[in-house]
């Protein structure tokens, strides 16, 4: 076999220097042997949206974008370049039955975290619908779960009207006896982004609700602790569902409904990291933004970045990574 | 009740100009009354396609696009200001369930073409997929159907590997028996844009392909001629299925599936025009435009002045209009 | 009559979820009777602009980006769902004749004034401009005005340079004896955006000028504050006059004169909401954003959340809305 | 005076090629000399269009784009190197009174053909407003003129309904009692894009009309050739007015009014080769381009090409440059 | 080793059609083994460029747009699934060091010629500078070339100017040399895109020059087979120097010199294909497209579309693939 | 020579108010004689970027963008309009040997700093790469030179694997013995922005790193002060190296490497006017901004505030413009 010096394959990256490795070198296909550690999965499903939503095409973006960042922190004198991060891939979408769509999710999710009970799955949206599946899943092999959702919205809309989408996930979690409304805590919920009649929802089932204005007037790491300690009376497991649109339209201008009021990025990421210091956190989704109507991606990035600093904090846990 | 000079109703034209008429006026909202002449419904389904489509904001589009135009033919010295075109809106889709989509498009446009015989329905897609609900509601209030497919693809795919999607409309009226092989003839079909699987598909069901080289060779209008006469042979009810990417991607940037090699947009017009004339045809869909991808809404505006072309030229037929 | 089940009017919403309620449908066309509460008006004026400018396109982007909120606000636990915020419509500009449109404004403005005393208008622009003809017509109608004017720009510039442009409404007002300058107060002045010649102008007609220095300095809550109280000691009727721009790039790309050092976005909403909370407050305009350059709208759909914000702390007012 | 090497003066070309010469530095700023052969000069004026155009921006991109082409023609093996074209500069705009805009548009242009009897000046829009002011002054000065236009719309309506706008500068004309209907032809008017109204008014004052459907029958070459004789029966000064709309959408995607059904670039660039050579037009204009919605400068490139044609075909007239 | 259902490995297709074969797919990286038939190397070199290019992008994109075709010509009625296209990966760059640069290419090139005498390479650039090397590189490994070059522009500047450049490569050529002027045949020089002094050159060293008017006088089959007819008199080995520039700015919006007055995309489809059969046709690039610039990758789509069409005809060649 | 009302040579500003000046109307082209105070000079260099950059086309950007900007500070109540800020123009660049472009702005910079000892000159890249030549110029004027870079990265890259890029400059003043570690104080280092490898190489040489931890921490004027005085124990010569992307993207969306986790735009601000009154800084440059990447040219226009603001504090110290 011949070999030609300076002929590189294609898609390799075109210029290497010997001192930075890319955090996206970090990700490594599942070789089908059992997973340690932070996991990504992708769950490309965006037809379930209420409006036109571009946000399958996220976690191939977001892979992407964790080529932009390195491995190393120099906040914390760390590199992560001996923690890989395993990539299960996308879950294959069907093309007309969104309902098959949203089984498969369930499934794969739930053989994922049946076979590997060390892994903390990122499954990567795709919208927020998929957070219903992913959540079952991960209670159905971890145990009984604790939901930290950041969001500008409920998320609690009727199924009746337009079946399981993007805005029904905690909904239908409730209603088809997943979770009861006390494993929910929601962060973010702003002004004029929700109806009434799911606020009186969220109340009758005793789902905790921080608004914006919480935020603004507690601090986003103070309720995180709060809101932790709560759920840990009754589960020591946490799942994190983050919307990215709990972020101001400034700093995450890539999701789908952007508007004014929202949360800053720097302290998101601050609350992510506090989380994945939290021994009790073991799985997150990252949904709803759309790389179609983004700016040079920068929401996509935001997301990058936030699974690399999760990896790095969890990294950092007894027993971590 | 109080009138203040120089306050126009929100959504008014901001300036009127009392020597042009918009084709746009034309559209008027139905009635409820029974509906003769061309008339518009939407079918803003574009989910059920293989690739990301925002085709399902094109029904909206091409009506914004009918304001850039006026009313007036000068080539044929006529003025359509007396011809209305009846908008039936759009069809409510569903948000998850695109089978329960699919079915209701069925559903309305057979319940128009049972209550309007006399109506001409121009079917504003969508994605392709909305073609085989609308053809089989056009034949079962029609009678059997002959159908002239512009299209660069076949749109014969098999239904099992994704369903019943943008690339199977054919399909499914040949496998559920709405329709046999020789109803079809496809015109543009293009060079390294199809499967050979599908090409056999036509052959052993009759289908009569014309391919862009035809086209080229034989002139469309030749074409269009021949293809009248023998879908006439066994029916008097032409249908067309006007798929956009019939076009060359320089003459209609803005249809999903972009590329060299097709029609150009006069060409595309003259057939048009020809086929309005030609008392056979009585319906039509307008599909695959993705408003996101266009330029400068270029394809929908072409949409737009075919459905003003065609409505010249149907008027013109006896008791056209 | 017949009825098609699932056909909605062209222009409907495509979806509708029981459970929320659009802030665009609070937005009532004006039926002729008296008006009381907020309402709106559009003056899509931006001819006047010293640069090109699109914001006579602003009107009905605001309209359309009321429909990306509900009517509930989580933070006051209120549902504006039962009040109404009519809608003039817009006023007819001429095409040609630029003074012709600014009279037009005027005089809509104060016919509307004079029949709805209980009416708080919230005129959109358009650019700058429009505020000379509105404060007028407030005035006209209210009674002595004092104004609270959000800019990054004095709009104090001379008219015999370029005539009533964007530049020169305040001078206007001045000039033509229709206010004094103590009935002005100016928040959000920015460096080397502005004349000298016009500081020495403001300075010499007693206009009250905050730097954006001073609101970073005293915060623009207690800046406010104190216009109010020192506005009220001659009048009993403020006006709000809300040049967009007074914001800083990151958080309102969309003003054609966008620029660093400006105010955030949360300030800004803090800032209105006291002011609509305050009884002498009775009309506002809202300027300078040019959809043609925005970025998703951003700039529009906090402009719609502003006036949203704004109905809500009016309508709790003693008699308010 | 220290010179230093490497150091170019801002503004400068970054890279020169001793083999080639811009056509853009043909150019050469109006000395107050008298000027011969071909001129520009630039009539920024887009506030008095009926919809929103950004087509004062026109001249600066035309000239810009004069860089992207050379001074040579390999065709004619022919170098305009020694060849000047005067750039008069433009035509200064007042911000808000558009009359007194159009009033030096035309006492600007009457200056520049009284003092330079032998030039020929190409008047770069703005809008189709321009024309009105260029022709009559140019009549003023060079004596009876024909008009050649080019454009998809007959720029015949009424003035009562906006005033003096793009829509009717040939009306302005026949009605100020400028011209009479028999100087003017129009080439490439274009099916649904003018009033009947405004037929019947050609008809009545004898405006001689081609459509597009007359260009495709007859070709344009053809009709020029006709046109020429028939003006120069009444007169020995053609004058031509280029709308760039003339164009199909695919040619000419940055005008205003783009649509499809319009002529194909190539056709154009030889008409305006033949009406180079014809030693009675003396003067031109370009209008309605809005470089804001254009895509890379497509349609000014193509108006920059077209200048260049005319100035190689116009010097090599008897006497030209 | 476990399997999981429906998921896919990162980078796969997210939906597979069985009777749908990919163009992209035909591409097999190099195995290291000899190979024969149409070969893809890339040049992704761009910073050469007079004026700033993203063209280094190319050749990814042609890549990533063969995947927007299928491997079935309807046309020819054959399908090209059972020919690789070899893809040889790109060549690496030097950052700062484009002589290096450029002698890679050089190496590369020569060592796949001479490793791989059977293999039709299709180098994609990268700017035009690239072809210098590869035609260096070409004529050592296959013997005496004749060119058949593509172009707007002669590309015969003086390197003293700026270097090995964009707009240098064939003056390289024949100063270095590698070839003498006879071996070269240019197609499609247009007006005013050139400089007289590099005409001059053309004719001192006997390059034989088509221009635009040529192409249409004559048509452009017509004069390929003169050129191949021509060069084969000295040579049996052809190359084809496709600068995508050599089409209309309709027609290759990407290219970095965009302009009006080019060749059509059917006539350059059918020439390449005219070329393909021709058994001297040895070998190609592809350049001067800038996916950053270019309007949903349309050039880039095109170029995919001319490889494909040249494996097909270059497959059906005696001994072809 | 005559002169002709209301006609304006191209390019000059279509309208002219007599109260405002602008601040690019403080530019004034070098004249050949020695300069005082803030100067410009650009370095429009951008192939050594690691990847594709635009960055070249700033220096003409931000000149237009202080266009944008009047002379006027309303904060210091101070007017610049007797200070000019010369215009030294543009160095010129090899179109392919990037050495030479490097050791141009070498000795250009250095032929400046001799000749004209009492100005300050603020060098416009092009991408970092320009300040290696820049800063080594500037010691080799002004004596032992201590930096103050602002950076999200360290820009100590090896020089072996891509020649001297944009990853090296401060590497190559190192290695090249130009400075020593102890003359660089790196703030605003972001966190998986870097190499651990780079990270080590900053301790070994004793260069002092601030993370962006440390900025959010401390305060960025308190670490500046401290930065100042810890630089001038060993040297009177400050130079500042403005990395644009230090900027959070939400603040800087033109950078190259945008990214979340970055500092805000009224920090900055805030920070160059402590630096600009400080009698140490003696030059500075901006880099890194690719106008082709931006929205609405903010980065251009926040570097041009930047110019203007440290041109009013720099000519506020004793003995300053």
């Amino acid at each position: 076999m011949q070999t030609i010096p300076f002929l590189r394959k294609s898609g390799e990256a075109p210029f290497t220097d010997r001192g930075i490795k890319k955090a996206g070198q970090l990700l490594k296909p599942w070789s089908g042997d059992e997973v340690r550690g932070v996991a990504i999965a992708g769950a490309p499903l965006s037809k379930t949206s209420i409006s036109h939503s571009g946000a399958h095409l996220t976690p191939q973006t977001i892979r992407a974008m964790m080529h932009s960042f390195s491995t190393y922190s120099i906040e914390e004198e760390s590199d992560l370049w001996d923690h890989n991060i395993t990539d299960f891939g996308d879950i294959e979408m069907h093309v007309t039955d969104l309902f098959t769509s949203q089984s498969r999710i369930h499934s794969v999710l739930k053989d994922i975290g049946a076979q590997h009970s060390e892994a903390c799955v990122v499954t990567l949206g795709g919208d927020h619908s998929v957070s219903a599946a992913a959540i079952k899943a991960f209670q159905e092999t971890k145990g009984r779960v604790g939901i930290i959702q950041f969001d500008a919205h409920f998320d609690l809309r009727n199924t009746e009207d337009g079946g399981p989408s993007n805005g029904t996930p905690f909904r239908q979690l409730i209603e088809n006896g997943v979770i009861t409304g006390d494993q929910l805590v929601q962060i973010g919920i702003r002004d004029f982004s929700n109806g009434k009649l799911y606020h009186d929802y969220a109340k009758e089932h005793g789902v905790t609700v921080h608004t914006m204005g919480d935020v603004k007037r507690n601090g986003l790491l103070s309720l995180l602790q709060k809101s932790v300690d709560q759920l840990k009376q009754t589960t020591e497991n946490i799942y994190i569902s983050l919307d990215m649109d709990v972020l101001d339209q400034a700093f995450a201008p890539g999701c789908p409904a952007i508007g004014p009021g929202g949360l800053d990025s720097d302290s998101l990421i601050e609350g992510i990291q506090y989380l994945a210091k939290e021994p009790s956190v073991k799985g997150m989704d990252i949904v709803e933004i759309d790389p179609t109507l983004d700016f040079r991606n920068m929401t996509s990035r935001l997301a990058a970045y936030i699974i690399i600093q999760f990896t790095l904090f969890y990294s950092g846990r007894k027993g971590g990574l």
